[in-house]
């Protein structure tokens, strides 16, 4: 089974070409050095419109068939930051584990870390996770979280995903 | 005051008798060893389904005043996995701190942790917890959990439950 | 621009003048000591109704332009306990990083901490927080959540506020 990863950006300035988007470039970069599998990246640069971001989330999953999807961007308290509601109403199954662990371990950085609303559900067959929007922040994100993704996508019944065991170390639980 | 105690056994397999329910019964043997009182069981064996599960719950509370009901099994990411769900629609307040404390204490084991949707609430004068699956992760789960279960009975007009001091050290902040 | 912050008890017992409200002169105490910048207090005491207390959170915000709402009791598993399900209604995003954290914090005292149901969200331009209810707790909750507050009010068009930085370190990310 293929392995497509789906990666949205999501910020009205970045997807005006205010500027560049470092953080969908994070993201696939830890992708590459995570994953020994074959996999390919679907891309999406979009602004903080919930209707679009929720529109993308499905098309990447019914089109393009990732079982992965990961946003970065707009998980924030301000007016325009909606990727968790937009989440919220995709996701058939909501998974909070994410979003604690992952406010618990940026909260080892910053206090503001308890800003963050980023949250984690399942879309069909698709695992959706929220990212933050720098890349420091990222990789400190997807180094914790990462562990139990394969195993996950197993579960829902996506493509069995194998890592560089030296970079990132996968948890598969013996049934 | 009576001590009722609902112990629901979510599985799909176990219910078909495809294998025997050992979570069950790891639940009953740590409330034995806990529980100085007085106690009753209530068990039921279901398969996943939601609609199940809250008929399950709703009649455990209202005809068999069970104060507590626990559950096992179904907290997962995967298709048929809707106890959280259902315990969500019975219950009138929910009580996220639960969930939250056992999967930091079942992360300390498994980085799969964060997969698991555990919750807890009330409906109507019972507390209803979810569990995880496995004999081992319950009984980390119910001992991080438990010293605040008796007060939380108090609370909601429950009976008054005592414990083994040397086994579980249970909490009454002093009002 | 003006600092309004309202302080809501929310008591029936401490409404109904059974006793004194030492809760919310906790927080007002508390507030003196953390802000530098000049700040004016909206004071309600009022009992445990989730109308009212939805009614008064509003006003707050919209008559008394309060950048920061906080409350103190109703936060329990008692059946009188609503204030999280007024907090959730009245507010348009939800911060679940404020009552993970107040959770952990209490739970390094309490074992029953988990039995708290404190949230927080955004209401318009109003950051609102659900506190503890016993002054002790209220003090060892703010101390861990207050550091993220001016900042998040920033990113919610609110005032400026300038804290006591030997008192309480106040983060502001670079952006």
């Amino acid at each position: 089974m293929k392995i497509n990863i789906g990666i949205i950006t999501i910020s009205d300035r970045a997807s005006q070409g205010v500027y560049e988007d470092l953080s969908g470039k994070a993201i696939i970069d830890t992708l590459n050095e995570y994953l020994k599998s074959d996999w390919e990246s679907v891309y999406a640069l979009i602004p903080d419109e919930q209707k679009i971001i929720e529109d993308t989330m499905r098309k990447l999953a019914d089109e393009d068939n990732c079982s992965l999807i990961v946003t970065t961007g707009g998980t924030g308290p301000a007016p325009r930051d909606v990727t968790p509601e937009a989440t919220q109403n995709v996701c058939e199954k909501m998974l909070p584990g994410f979003g604690e662990l992952m406010r618990q371990v940026s909260l080892q950085y910053v206090p503001t870390a308890i800003l963050s609303r980023q949250t984690a559900g399942i879309y069909k067959k698709s695992l959706i996770i929220n990212l933050p929007g720098k890349p420091k922040s990222i990789r400190e994100c997807l180094d914790a979280v990462f562990p139990a993704v394969p195993y996950c996508i197993d579960l829902i019944g996506g493509p069995y995903i194998e890592c560089n065991e030296d970079v990132i170390k996968v948890f598969r639980p013996k049934s």
